[in-house]
């Protein structure tokens, strides 16, 4: 149950895939220096490694409890917590204007892959705090931002969404909590359920961001506003005060992510203060949930290299049977040397590399976006991070639960006891397709939005790049790529033939075929980004002497990847093509 | 949390898949009549329905426990065992000879479907007590026979399998336990891990079989001989008489299946009768595998049909959202409505139709081999079922836990929430793929036994059938299975040069490659079955005026199949002939 930082894979990806070089030169992000970089990887990998991991299993024993109204987090927690906020590591890519070190998000991805990998319940509570934080400095008023946002930014108090009704999951227009105004402020009244950390010890104060109806509001998603409703009312010098009217109901059991507390809220003319625009308040939802669901995306790929760490683990100390052809009467070895068991492992770790370049280069993406000089350049990136972040949220978090299953699966019959700990990383991971939008509604938004709002020409552009990688692996003529580059060219010609299907398609259609799409877009993008690896890799055995072994493993998990995942894109394209047999099927037959 | 037996699904099956009709006029099974078929899957179904059914989420949570050295079973479990056992439902597929009732195992397994699809954690013991009625049968002496077979056949006692030891999983060569002989009986010592029922109070006795050393035994699997250890030794009338020496030390603490007991045995200085020769226990073990790897493939389909009627449920009355397109101000519906949650469900159908037609056709196959009149007959179907047996428990228990997740994924948040018992599902499921030999287990035998024993004939043969059914399609020149016909000729291609590949490659590429063959013979097979329903369906759409939406369901479904399943047979290709970078990943790297 150790977790090691993976700092050297990080280091390549930054590197070669999201060009941190680049990113560190662009106006603003010049303080990150090749050796603040460094320090802060190392420093965050040590508190991951000896703060978090060590809480992780424990933890998810003993879950978070609501005893008398108040919630309890796990033993740990607090320490833990006071421990991330004094070594300033919450406000790492927030504005220095409040706080935050203004470092690229690039920087920070890799940082918050070690908390999720080290404790994914614990580090949901920075995780739901940003979002609040966004929220603030995009559409806060100048006081709220004096009020709150400093603490937000530091981690010295929390944030929470409140979104969801036990009747508006995804479907939001239903919602009926109700904000009646009070003067400067509103009275606001509902149940919100499924609130990550709406209740914790872990801080003085919790500040909830919260969606409910003015009176005269229209129906639907139209009539929704955004409302700040701290737990406790800040005094005239920004202290705790009295305590708002919001309690907590209970807590749900939950397959998973015991150690995070998700609450059922109670507000009965709880004061709150709008943000934004009267029934705007989606529409400020908006804008936090590119990082959001890029964040959710790197949880996936978090746990996905912890359950990964643990079944080399164990794999390299479990000793079992012969390997194939081993001598009569030789000595039993570690299973790890079974060609099978070698096989979920790489199978494992392609995946996870897969998904740490996709993550990574979305990350720089949105850095580009911010703070390119170059407004047509920060115009194409923003709109390939639009494309890419419904693919990033759902496609790591499928494809998780997969890697974590996979990781049981290593362990035989100790992955299915709980006290083996494998289990539970598949029990954490399999919330990541469901919370901050499930995995059909990313695939709605890819295809019902990000497609069709330009008829696919962000997505054009994506496969035109992808193309020119091809172009350039086949003028090589390089050996070691060759298998790499069949499977990426078909893969690309796969996800350009489905665009032009989907782009083009009913909407009824598209929305049938989207899952399937999303799952091709993310598999070829993932390779070209893997293929990319694998020309960087080669380049580095050509020039280095050193560590040429890491170099060697990355090109063969390239060729692996190539020949388990991209093999299959052209086997996506008749479930997306073929939209219309789902919509065919009667539904009085289910 | 309802079941409803899918009684129309299995005849479909049974007739147009296992060929019941067939097998009904095989000699020994002509009390197999049409109206004994129908009267024993009604009535298992209302068992199954009104008994077991409604134990299945209160067992899970309160879970068998150890008290004072005694396993309790949750509650109802005694009651509903009784009238399993009084119903006669136990012997169902035994030797009429010890009380059985000698019906043929392709009625069997749509019954097991029903017990398991209720209760899994309550089917295992009758499936784990099947198999020591087969070892019994099939090994023990006259003495041994009268004194166990007919109670275990009756279920009125049940049996277990002791195999596992710590240090002895996957690789039995490894075990330690002892057996000493002591006059006409040996003294059993040892202590024995992941025991199913290997306690509880269902039954006044159990009896174990149990795998041991005799002092000059070999090292490793060629000496290990097999002992039937009862709990209570039988007196003189075959009452339990005095408690014998064997201890549940504890009860493990498992993901999934909490209501079936999990133990630690302890064995000290046990009486136990020796099974067959001395030194022959682990081939003794083999008599009884194809049938239980059947039955826990059979488990797989099982909780998928539970898992996706609950979906169903679900998405018919959960309300949320407006389908897309729907007029402005409409009202908002069940989820059902919505394309992807319809494509959830049907991907889920199609899998689980999948998983039917090759269990059925399998326990078909297995009653042919045992009662053909003709010789050549009976070994082609043994060798066509041995071919297909590892593929079915493999593939199956996979799709299983893929099929389990998606119905998590149907309820959106409310499916991490484990008061709606969607979750249990997945956690249940996740067992399939490692207990009755890994599913790494099983492709390495399908591989390196079952593939290179013949040389691939019974595999030819099977794809040589397939390859006749596509060309009958061809001229059938029916549009309504085109595209089902172009998938699986694609599919047979990919599926025959795989099959060449491993057929012939080293044997650690082989088995480096076996588990992708294993899911592309699977995915291939079933295809095929899947095309002979559409074939089917459409016959009986151009004759019936009745069901005809059944019928048309069936047609969409396969072609549902074809395109999201059997579209993806050509690129596991790949990952089969690449085998060989596996092994060239350095595990150091791991």
């Amino acid at each position: 149950m150790f977790y090691t930082t993976p700092l050297a894979d990080m280091r390549f990806v930054l590197e070669e895939v999201a060009g941190f070089g680049e990113i560190a030169q662009l106006p603003g992000y010049e303080a990150a220096s090749p050796d603040l970089v460094e320090a802060i990887l190392g420093e965050a990998g040590k508190l991951a490694e000896t703060m978090l991991a060590p809480l992780n299993q424990p933890a998810d024993r003993t879950g978070s409890i609501l005893e008398n109204g108040v919630v309890r987090t796990p033993q740990g927690f607090r320490e833990a917590y006071g421990r991330y906020v004094e070594g300033g590591w919450n406000g790492l890519a927030f504005e220095p204007e409040y706080g935050g070190q203004g470092l690229p998000l690039a920087l920070a991805t890799p940082v918050a892959e070690m908390w999720n990998s080290a404790c994914m319940s614990f580090a949901l509570c920075p995780l739901l705090n940003a979002g609040a934080v966004e929220l603030l400095q995009a559409h806060g008023s100048t006081e709220q931002k004096q009020l709150y946002l400093g603490k937000l930014v530091s981690g010295e108090w929390t944030g929470t969404m409140n979104l969801t009704e036990s009747q508006a999951g995804s479907d939001l227009g239903a919602l009926r909590s109700r904000a009646v105004p009070a003067g400067d402020h509103y009275r606001i009244t509902g149940q919100k359920i499924f609130i990550t950390y709406g209740d914790h010890d872990l801080a003085p104060n919790i500040v909830h961001m919260v969606l409910a109806r003015t009176p005269d509001a229209p129906a639907g998603s139209r009539g929704i506003s955004l409302f700040l409703v701290p737990k406790f009312l800040p005094d005239g010098e920004g202290a705790p005060g009295p305590r708002n009217e919001v309690r907590t109901l209970s807590l749900e059991h939950k397959l998973g992510i015991h150690a995070s507390p998700t609450c059922v809220l109670s507000y009965e003319d709880a004061i709150g203060w709008r943000i934004g625009e009267e029934n705007r308040g989606l529409e400020c939802m908006f804008t936090m949930m590119n990082n959001a669901r890029l964040n959710v995306g790197v949880q996936g790929l978090a746990i996905a290299e912890r359950a990964y760490q643990q079944a080399c683990e164990f794999a390299r100390v479990r000793v079992q049977g012969h390997p194939i052809g081993a001598a009569p009467g030789a000595e039993a070895l570690p299973i790890i040397h079974h060609p099978d068991v070698r096989r979920m492992l790489l199978w494992m770790r392609a995946a996870i590399e897969a998904m740490r370049a996709l993550a990574y280069y979305a990350a720089a993406l949105i850095d580009r976006a911010r703070r390119d000089p170059d407004a047509k350049k920060r115009d194409e990136a923003q709109r390939r991070a639009e494309l890419l972040i419904p693919v990033i949220k759902a496609w790591c978090t499928d494809l998780a639960v997969a890697v974590a299953s996979t990781g049981i699966q290593v362990h035989g019959g100790m992955g299915y006891v709980e006290e083996t700990g494998a289990a539970q990383h598949l029990r954490d991971a399999r919330i990541g397709p469901i919370y901050e939008g499930t995995n059909g509604i990313q695939a709605n938004d890819l295809v019902g939005r990000k497609l069709s709002r330009d008829h696919g020409a962000a997505a054009g552009a994506l496969i035109e790049d992808m193309q020119n990688t091809v172009a350039a692996m086949e003028r090589s003529r390089s050996a070691s790529l060759a298998s790499i580059t069949g499977a990426l060219r078909d893969g690309i010609a796969a996800l350009a033939a489905a665009t032009g299907y989907v782009a083009e398609a009913e909407a009824t259609q598209a929305a049938a075929a989207s899952v399937p799409y999303l799952t091709l877009l993310g598999t070829v993008s993932a390779g070209w980004l893997m293929a990319r690896e694998a020309i960087a890799a080669e380049g580095r055995l050509a020039t280095n002497r050193q560590d040429t072994a890491f170099f060697a493993a990355k090109l063969v998990t390239a060729r692996f990847y190539a020949e388990h995942f991209l093999a299959l894109a052209p086997g996506y394209v008749p479930g997306i093509t073929g939209g219309g047999t789902v919509l065919e099927f009667d539904i009085r037959q289910f």
